[in-house]
């Protein structure tokens, strides 16, 4: 009844959102618009102030409203240790989950020469004049554990030799408190191959 | 690392959406901004607008962006026939899982006296006004099968039955394709209790 008019075109946005669906978009609209239409006031004029202001760190890549992003411009950071990431997200998850004080580099992507992504959509010719600089001594290749992830990990560690500047691989294999039985081959075949001493 | 700034702030406003904690809501700020800017816009201007523009049918209190409803306002329904429930979703959700062609009155609520919720905050002096009118011939209750839903059923049915119009209640029972063993006690004993001849 109410698919057509504002209601029924709110709805449908709002499934422009990852993981909703027409149903939770209903349930969604239905409850900004009778239970919290300050709230959703608030996230409309802040989602449009987001897309107007925020832009990528001319230093790291990440997601800022500013030329640089928090961890960029903030001094304490070792700017010596840089760690390699896919997405912004990766960044702040890896921040939040670990005890890194280094700088990072997004590559927003990962190299797929049959999708058009070589070295420059990454932007590694901005990471190569950073490397170029002398200042970084260290490079920690996050980028995910899958082919692609894998094949430009092995890429940016090629340039980092050709700089002098040392690379690590971040550590794969059976996650924290998971069981064997529950891992896949590829994991468990990665966490046997790469096993160290005790 | 992101927590301050605007983007920080995107997220915690997304958690105002039912459902989205502050996970989701970071994985929504990311793919807004990263993979769909267009439609982040769309849906936030479509936000506001609707927050402007959208306020309740004057016959039967739905949201709607017109004085009238698209139920209210079609002239094939039949204005006979009144289907009472306690939210437009619910009005939405009879529409589009029944053939049911009469029109509907939404309480936004149900009768709760320690809330404060009496007969006027639910616009039944408006339904009564429309049961005087002499045109409406059947009211179905269809607010929810909870204590205070069925007290609200209960309370509409006698004001039904002052102005002589009649008035029924959805049946309850076990839903179809359900199982015994998995219905709770409450709706099995009215299943039980409710059975029809065959
Ligand atoms: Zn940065
Ligand atoms: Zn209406």
């Amino acid at each position: 009844m109410h698919r057509k008019g504002l209601l029924g075109q709110l709805i449908q946005n709002l499934c422009c959102l990852p993981g909703v669906g027409p149903k939770t978009a209903q349930r969604m609209a239905f409850h900004l618009l009778q239970r919290d239409r300050q709230g959703a006031k608030t996230l409309a004029q802040t989602l449009l102030q987001a897309i107007d202001e925020i832009g990528y760190c001319k230093q790291c890549r990440t997601l800022t409203e500013g030329e640089l992003c928090e961890v960029c411009a903030d001094k304490s950071r070792d700017e010596s240790v840089i760690c390699i990431v896919e997405s912004p997200a990766d960044a702040w998850i890896i921040d939040q989950a670990t005890g890194f004080r280094g700088r990072y580099f997004v590559l927003h992507g990962r190299l797929s020469p049959l999708d058009g992504i070589g070295p420059d959509e990454l932007g590694l010719d901005r990471l190569e004049q950073q490397l170029a600089s002398g200042h970084v001594k260290e490079l920690i290749l996050a980028t995910n554990s899958t082919v692609e992830g894998e094949a430009t990990a092995y890429f940016i560690g090629e340039l980092a030799r050709k700089h002098q500047v040392s690379a690590s691989r971040i550590a794969h294999g059976v996650p924290m408190g998971g069981e064997l039985e529950f891992t896949d081959s590829n994991t468990l075949s990665h966490a046997f191959n790469g096993r160290v001493g005790m």
